[in-house]
């Protein structure tokens, strides 16, 4: 009747869900998430389902919450709340995919996962980049730092290179990157321990903790020369002190701004912006998606260097259930994780 | 003995100058000039005297009397204003200076000034193109429009611009080329006046009066679909209203920011910068004097569509003294000037 592979197993089985129950007002608590069980289904013709075993935790997924016209639409109120994620293949009615496949892709805070394959990428594991890499430096988390640094940054060569964030997922990768080519890197982080594992582990020629430092000052010393690339992760007042370092001919890309999104009045915007036009300077935004064709040759580079030791990718992998998804996700914005935030499904 | 041309005329002539007393605090009232009369002298070899017949009266002098690092230094205490002016050759001890040379430069708030000729151009006024049309549309102001709006820019035929300090100097040149180019071309300008110039004289496709209109709101009506570019000349309040409508790849060109020059607190950042991400769009600063190896080439092409009488060059010209500098300059920052302000030594 139907050949559909791997779903006698599945039948019946529960699918643990988060989705959003109200919209966050400042950091969302628990208030916010509702936790639903619903039984796997048989796929459709071209459809497959997915055992979600890694959630991909990501600053964005806050402005995703909020009820405004953005690059993609708010996630609904009763809805599973939108996630990246990695899973093996459980059960297949669809040509391109069969069951056992390891693959990544928009499967939400769920244990189980319907797809037709949209967007969904397979990934081979290894030793050295295991599942949770595949999200990371090999993932959309890679693929953002090398896009926003080399396309939008424009990186030459031997420039300075000043990043925010410069612990977490995206900006650990930035800095890395840019030692590559040869920049000096200087990295903003929160705290000695991470400030320590940039220099020291990851090559970075200097860090700043903006907890204990005035950034615009520590940018004086650590970049004398002024700033040629300014990664921008965070927002708010580190962004404003970086505007006044920029070299003639900067960029500044804008990737995020964490320290924002949680705010519960209108945070004000980048005072020292007019630097742009002392400094004939360009501040650009951008999205990941917009480079997916270009994904495959910039993902077998970055393997490549991963290959070769002048990569280093850290997973700060929790492991639970997907009813800990709030919780974990509240560790991102209190700054509490170094590398890659993963959810690992126990 | 010497082969000064002219000088006879001249010695023992007063120049009345106007320098800078004090640094201003918000607006430069009269405390902050100092009249001072000196005595033109014989020009050096290599030099020539300049009468100075018109003072280009520009929101970046607002800039300049600040005692920040910028990209020029500040007009120092005690120093003749800096000006870019246009004037007359007097004297001349120098091989491609001829008295009675028409020329443009940067001569000061003076009645005389001397130069090696660095930075000066000599003009052909003519009866279309006088003077005054030589420091507004086919001088720096109309560089600065041409270079931010069609480099920095980028500008597409039929794309949607929107430009602030519409009805002033550069502004009403901006929307003119963008004209030009076939675009749907939005001002935004001070006053119902301003706002009529615009659209019936200078063609402009919509007008919005922001001491009148809510310019958030009146943008969703004037730009429906949104802006491509977005010229800015006063920051502050407009420059953030203009952010929430930009497209897809919007480009923001920073040419001044006019309402924050007179300040005396610091004035907020464009809180809405974040559009910059969501529209993957890019805010970039210029500075007119980096395009000057290109300046030839865009003065002809502007002199051609003034002939064709498809651009329009509008001064507002004062007569009076050079001491009525002061007076006049405030002009410019209560927005009460339609075009290129110029004060006319009578």
């Amino acid at each position: 009747m139907s050949d559909v592979q791997g779903l006698p197993d599945l039948k019946n089985v529960a699918n643990h869900q988060v989705r959003l129950a109200a919209r966050p007002n400042g950091l969302p608590g628990p208030e916010v998430w509702d936790h639903t069980t619903e039984t796997v289904t048989e796929p459709a013709e071209g459809r497959f389902v997915v055992q979600v075993t890694h959630v991909s935790l990501d600053p964005a997924m806050r402005g995703w919450l909020n009820d405004v016209k953005s690059y993609a639409p708010p996630v609904g109120i009763g809805e599973v709340m939108r996630a990246l994620a990695a899973g093996r293949v459980v059960a297949s009615n669809h040509p391109d995919f069969a069951v056992g496949d390891v693959v990544t892709g928009t499967f939400g805070v769920q244990e189980y996962a319907e797809s037709d394959g949209a967007g969904v990428q397979k990934v081979h594991p290894t030793d050295e980049a295991g599942v949770p890499t595949h999200l990371a430096l090999l993932g959309m988390t890679g693929m953002t730092a090398y896009f926003g640094l080399f396309d939008v940054g424009a990186l030459r060569d031997g420039e300075t290179v000043v990043v925010s964030g410069a612990a977490g997922a995206v900006g650990s990768v930035v800095g890395q990157l840019a030692k590559i080519k040869g920049c000096r890197v200087v990295g903003i982080a929160g705290g000695p321990e991470k400030c320590a594992w940039i220099v020291d582990e990851l090559g970075f020629d200097a860090a700043i903790d903006y907890r204990a430092e005035d950034v615009r000052k520590a940018l004086r010393t650590a970049a004398p020369d002024g700033i040629d690339v300014y990664f921008d992760n965070v927002g708010g007042e580190i962004l404003d002190a970086a505007l006044t370092r920029l070299r003639h001919g900067a960029r500044v890309a804008i990737c995020g701004a964490i320290s924002t999104y949680n705010a519960t009045e209108p945070p004000p915007g980048p005072a020292n912006y007019m630097s742009l036009l002392v400094n004939r300077a360009r501040m650009e935004g951008f999205l990941v998606f917009d480079y997916v064709e270009k994904f495959p040759q910039a993902a077998k580079e970055m393997a490549g260097w991963l290959r070769e030791g002048r990569l280093h990718s850290r997973e700060d992998v929790v492991s639970g259930q997907v009813s800990d998804f709030g919780d974990v996700l509240l560790r991102l914005f209190r700054g509490e994780n170094t590398g890659k935030l993963v959810l690992q499904i126990a």
